[in-house]
């Protein structure tokens, strides 16, 4: 019964995802799924690629939050437009929200969105939200044993970025067993060692976006 | 509609809760859910705790993960017994899969039991097991502004431990902002700063709970 349910959660949730994918594919707005754990550096790296990016594409930014708009506040900041969605105690972000933060942003205007999910490793993969690409952020200090814990998230990424490598010399992170866990998960996968307080790595992280915005004229 | 469905299952999980509850007073086993963001040392925390109280205890350990039985593993070498819960997919544990590993559990004798929740910081919080205090782990890498993003966690803590407070010199973390923002939330709460990786202030935490089960004797 239980799982009936969430089959057909999971099912109306599909719909509406495909709906604002095909929407996102009419203005031709590359849409990148942002997933970690809390405190991971979602923003940090969303800040890092408006800041490296807006010279030669147009960013939006979705924040999604259990509560408080510190994130929307900070990315503001930056010149870019922003909705925030607080989730009132949910766990992911869903398709309807993000339909609702469509209904709030200049798509014609855009090129580029980045929708920044709430910070958990395991509900935010169930949830489509009509997003291009899913990339999930792995900070260091949260261990190399992750991918067995939370094999979803390592298996639905298109890209994996391990974040706050600055800190290796002081952490015990395995990177080479990091990288074979994830690669056995899902052997499609692009993993880029980034520092989003450094700067060291991001050009791989820009190089890809720009990449796959290339080669995007909706799907 | 949704939210009359959360409520039942709430609800009907309360029930189990209490009832559990009730079995472990009668046993008089102190038992403590401990909760945390992925990979903030929740298993370190219960190493630490075997290590440094198991000649003056006797200590069980419930281990919840999404899938593996990796912490299960790792505890078990210490001597105590240990009961993997692999929640298949579910965010949280639950008052029915507490009852279940209850069942697999020599209650009469144990004095403490410590249960490791899924590593999320935020359906934990709403889903009772029967447990008597509930602590959450923040480590600093997760940064300052936790309480603000998942309020309900840092409200129903007994205790917060600040964890890999070994890492203060290389992050940019306010203790005292942190501070501040959990005890605004929740004024009773006992913050300590420990580091399950150099033992730096887990005297505290010991204290802490020799303290709670000497003035425990069911409730």
């Amino acid at each position: 019964m239980e799982v009936k349910v969430l089959q057909d959660i999971l099912s109306a949730n599909d719909t509406i995802a495909r709906s604002n994918q095909s929407r996102l594919d009419r203005h031709n707005v590359l849409t990148v799924n942002i997933m970690s754990s809390p405190g991971a550096g979602k923003t940090s790296l969303i800040l890092q690629t408006i800041r490296g990016l807006k010279q030669k594409t147009r960013i939006a930014v979705i924040e999604g939050d259990v509560a408080s708009s510190l994130d929307a506040e900070t990315v503001q900041k930056q010149g870019v437009p922003v909705v925030q969605i607080n989730t009132a105690g949910g766990c992911h972000l869903d398709a309807n929200m993000t339909e609702n933060a469509l209904n709030n942003l200049p798509l014609a205007d855009i090129d580029l969105l980045l929708i920044e999910n709430v910070g958990n490793l395991i509900c935010p993969a169930e949830f489509a939200l009509g997003e291009h690409k899913r990339v999930m952020l792995l900070s260091l200090p949260e261990g190399d044993d992750k991918p067995y814990k939370y094999p979803l998230m390592f298996t639905e990424a298109d890209v994996v970025l391990i974040n706050k490598i600055d800190l290796l010399p002081f952490l015990e992170f395995d990177i080479t067993a990091f990288h074979q866990a994830v690669t056995g998960l899902n052997p499609e996968v692009k993993i880029f060692q980034v520092s989003c307080k450094t700067g060291e790595g991001l050009e791989d992280w820009f190089s890809w976006l720009l990449n796959e915005m290339k080669g995007f004229r909706g799907s």
